[in-house]
């Protein structure tokens, strides 16, 4: 084995070290307040009893799966599987454990100031950004001189691919049932509270306000984590399996090298995030940036020595590698200049709501879709230039480039729910203004930082996707002339795949509305029936909104994730393995765009309704405010669930249809 | 020349003769009741004034083309160019002077009798119907006669593509324009009249009442007559140049008279439409699908006389034709289940509106999402067969085969707005309730036969424009091992194709939203300043307002359209021919399923409000009823100017494409 495998292995277990560390210095903190702390411990306990129940049913997923990769492909590769889904879903776990853990931590910090509140907040988004990169790159080492040792180098890089797939499936579970329930109680919630009864938002009163915050864990920390577990794994795996076939053992060392450099970087840039005590946004951006920057900046030195003085040849890989980079950047720059207040778009959808609700609606799906612009560009340009520099293996380095420094952009994506539910706790825990006016500045932020992150997450996907792909097609020998889209079966299959993120957004946004249909009933029955409620002489029934969200989100997760699995099957097998190169194809192309819009647009109709909030436009209560409401309610499953889920859709269909390939290319109709 | 161009001839002669014989009788009738003359003439005069303007506008760019395409292309491309452009325009006009001088007389004939407006409006429809395949079949052999004469047939194939290009050229602005000239007077009238004055629609104390009229008759009559105009005539000669390459003048020769049947076809199938006297949705239904459905099967035969007995090895060319005949009929179908209240879809968003706005939109998007499945499914089983009959001849031809009857399908289409116009005339003049009851009947139908017809356009749009691809393929000598996907030149292109619908939908929306705004603002300031407005005591300025629609509809048609042109150009010059394949095919694919979507949506929430207004879940002004008003503005938008517009977005940029094919060989970048 090379040395690059001793850098990913340390790397990945120095990673694990400082998120256990951290983990363990944030919870050694004591929370003082009785009622924060029984808040906190209520999300908590909401959170793990949903996570556990999510498990129980993947648990059964996992070992059919298992069974049939066993007999199917090859029970290597069923081993990788169980490795990779157990490992994703720890991280989700310990990802939400700390993050409800940090939560009551940071209202506490915020009582005093705002820089050691914005710590430990991040520290905790630290914890889930290196847990996931630690897990990721650690397992896929390991598992990788496991199968070398016992198949040889090049049939290990074919049956590591369970490991992604492993990794995959739990995501698809963790990111769709994890988006149902967040945004099912929030538009519940929100549809009573905000709109029916007028009372704030997280107000102790509203009975679905526990299962709200319960929902930004299981959602946006452990479905966002598993997500971005995926496209991490995906990226690397796909690239040690292209690298293999065309560089030899070093095109299979490289990504591992990189990664390993990448979770060095992000530790280095994690010591820079810190902020001066004035409440201010710039300051608070720019302590992440500081961050995220450095990482960026030493990854790129790094990884200039290794190629350029390491690798003969290296210059060329070293180019995909910052275009992929770069790439990241810019749409995580464009994301933020579509829905962050400080820019004219978003404040466009704020002002059109002066003439109503539907022309807020309208000007929002604008935006949306017109921000999928350079996004699209942007990808565009990295995939011409990393080919350019490198091949199809370009292409799939550039996604390792983009993700390598995940260590700390995921940490300052995760900060977002823990600052979130922070300034929820403050809010029901009757904290006082100054309190609050901190923790509202951190929340701010991290919606900021949570669109950037999505951003980040559906650019890396694509790429990821197009690696998956291209491993596909080495993995059935289909040459690249096959491909032609004047080929009736790619056609054809371009179209489904381009049909396919429609069909998906679809389901999952009605499951969004029929939980939240449900959580309105029950939220309307308890304060009709509950005495006192409304006036706070009564405790609501949290615990039944909670069981609720649980109940439905499991149940709504299966059916979008069956279509996930079984289109590619079904196209592969009926109308056999070009078909189904287009379908993969068609599917990024249109999921990414679609997923673009939908997490603009939906960033863009929250913020338009902070914006109002703060004063602008009439403030709370004018006909803008109104209109903005029902903006950001058609928006929140639009940014948390539709839209992230395309990113498993797209990179589960592909990972599926790579692990089948050899049974595909064997056996099928047309 | 083979008799097939004869047939083609005499057919398109015939149209020609019936349509204006149909013309004379309709305007023979006398309208007797002042009231009802004098909106009807409001509406004539604004819609005339409004093409005139438009048609000036085009002029501009028409004859700045011809010389461009003169001067880069051929002087006979140019000529056949400024040909296709005049021909669309001069249907288009004759259409909307038709149809408004129809409105007038459905109404009267309403307050008689059903059947006898049904008919009146009917064949004002089919006036349009039969202009548009008499003037687009009669051109088409006209000119191409004349160029085989002057340059031989196979150039003559190559440079009547310029009468396509001026038929799209027209299209575009027809239904850009018409598309954000309604919408922009509709959803202005709405959002103060109904929702800020609380007054009916149509009702004669709002000023933009009559704007909004004239927007149906430029939208939906002369913007949906050049859409088809241009799909007709594109299929016709996409099939012909592939034809004369593959299957030599048989192959040019076989659409002509495909065409030339379809057209006696429809002549025939226009005798079948009647109905009982009895005021039933499915009896007026029924009435309308006899005349299409009779077509069909009278088309079915002829071609199979023709091609089996005719045409060695014309077996396959007419199953090609009949599956895209078929798919046709299944695509129109399923629009109407999905936007009919007869079914439970449109129900269900009607349903989801009683927990507010929010879940109205969240439900009506989701069932938009998901009416595309099926149509995707159905163009893709067409393509398959198609090209397993006939080869990429079989597309293309298939294209024909959907189009065939456009004579009668464009009659039940144009029906549409012309009883909408009727029934809005009713209620301005103050006619009898019964009367009402029997236009709103028509209009309801109208809203059916509408949305069924534009999944028949966009259906059509699909399949013509990838028989435009197929012939801008064999024009740029691509073969079709270099239009790999995995090629990332094609890749790219197809990235950036897929992206172009939602930049090209996020213009026109936004369009639609600002006309809007300067709308609401003028309708609120003459509520505001013209005392006794809404008591009825005075009247408003309506030329004010339809001055507004037309100047706004105008400017803001310019940049999309542009985009339309230029960015296959650019692509072209600066990515090269192979980019430029794989951004028509994505582009294809992503615009044919958003259409698909924005059509569907909009036409599910436009009747989930009928379904409300007809007394179900509380009827007017529940809190679902609220709703769904907010649901059908946003819907507007969609379904009569963004969706339908991506019509022609995707044969434009193919026709754009295939036109400056030799230009763009000849000199690229990359």
């Amino acid at each position: 084995m090379n040395w690059e495998i001793w850098i990913s292995t340390t790397a990945g277990l120095l990673a694990i070290l400082y998120a256990v560390y951290i983990a363990y210095r944030i919870s050694r903190i004591r929370v003082k307040n009785k009622n924060v702390n029984e808040i906190h411990k209520a999300i908590k306990e909401g959170a793990r009893a949903y996570l556990r129940s999510e498990y129980a049913v993947i648990t059964v997923f996992i070992i059919g799966m298992a069974i049939i990769l066993g007999l199917a492909v090859s029970w290597w590769s069923a081993l990788s599987f169980i490795i990779g889904a157990t490992l994703s879903a720890s991280a989700g776990w310990f990802g939400m454990e700390i993050a409800t853990t940090a939560n009551a931590r940071t209202t506490e910090a915020a009582e005093k100031s705002l820089n050691k509140a914005l710590r430990i907040a991040f520290s905790s988004g630290s914890v889930m950004g290196m847990t996931v990169v630690g897990l990721g790159l650690l397992g896929v080492s390991l598992v990788f001189m496991m199968l070398s040792g016992e198949v040889g180098v090049g049939n290990a890089t074919g049956l590591i691919i369970g490991f992604g797939f492993g990794a995959s499936s739990i995501a698809l579970f963790a990111r769709v049932g994890g988006g149902i329930y967040t945004k099912g109680a929030d538009v519940g919630a929100d549809l009573v509270g905000k709109i029916e009864e007028k009372i704030p938002e997280d107000d102790p009163r509203n009975p679905a306000v526990i299962a709200d915050n319960v929902g930004d864990n299981v959602g946006d920390v452990a479905g966002m984590g598993a997500d971005l577990f995926e496209s991490y794994v995906g990226s690397i795996i796909a690239t040690m399996a292209l690298g293999y076939v065309s560089l030899g053992i070093i095109g299979v060392m490289i990504p591992l090298g990189i990664a390993g450099f990448g979770i060095i970087s992000s530790l280095v840039g994690t010591f820079f995030v810190k902020t001066k005590e004035e409440v201010k946004m710039s300051n608070l951006l720019w302590a992440l940036r500081k961050g995220t920057l450095s990482a960026a900046i030493l990854l790129i030195v790094l990884s200039f020595i290794y190629l350029f003085y390491g690798i003969p040849g290296g210059l060329g890989v070293f180019l995909a590698i910052a275009s992929g980079l770069v790439a990241g950047i810019i749409i995580g720059y464009t994301t933020e200049y579509y829905t962050s207040e400080d820019y004219p778009d978003t404040k466009l959808i704020a002002e059109a709501g002066k003439t109503g609700v539907a022309t807020n609606i309208i000007t929002g799906i604008s935006v949306g879709m017109r921000s999928t612009t350079i996004p699209v560009l942007t990808i565009s340009g990295a995939i011409l230039l990393a080919y350019y520099f490198s091949g199809l293996y370009g292409i799939a380095i550039a996604a390792v480039g983009m993700l390598s420094t995940l260590g700390i952009t995921l940490s300052t994506d995760s900060y977002g729910p823990v600052a979130d539910n922070a300034g929820g706790i403050a809010e029901m825990a009757g904290l006082g203004a100054k309190t609050r006016k901190r923790t509202d500045a951190l929340d701010a932020l991290g919606n900021t930082t949570a669109a950037v992150g999505k951003g980040f997450a559906i650019g890396s996907a694509a790429l990821t996707a197009l690696a998956l792909i291209s491993a596909y097609m080495k993995a059935t020998s289909i040459n690249a002339e096959q491909l032609s889209i004047a080929n009736p079966l790619v056609l054809v299959g371009l179209f489904i795949g381009s049909g396919m993120p429609f069909l998906f957004s679809s389901m999952t946004m009605r499951a969004v509305g029929r939980t939240a249909e449900r959580m309105v009933e029950e939220v309307r029955r308890q304060f009709k029936t509950i005495k006192g409620l409304l006036k706070g002489s009564a405790k609501p029934d949290y615990a039944r909104c909670v069981e609720i969200s649980t109940k439905h989100a499991l149940r709504e997760m299966i059916t979008p994730g069956i279509l996930a699995i079984v289109t590619p099957l079904l196209v592969g097998f009926i109308l056999g393995p070009l078909s189904l190169g287009g379908l993969l194809v068609g599917a990024t192309a249109s999921g990414f765009v679609l997923a673009v819009f939908m997490a603009n647009a939906g960033g863009a109709w929250d913020n338009a309704k902070k914006f109002i909030e703060s004063g602008n436009l009439g403030g709370r209560g004018s006909t803008a405010h109104m209109a903005s409401i029902v903006g950001d309610t058609v928006g929140d499953p639009f940014k948390d669930t539709s839209g992230p889920s395309l990113n498993i859709l797209i990179k589960l269909m592909s990972m599926v249809s790579l692990v089948f390939a050899p049974l595909i290319i064997s056996m099928h109709l047309l």
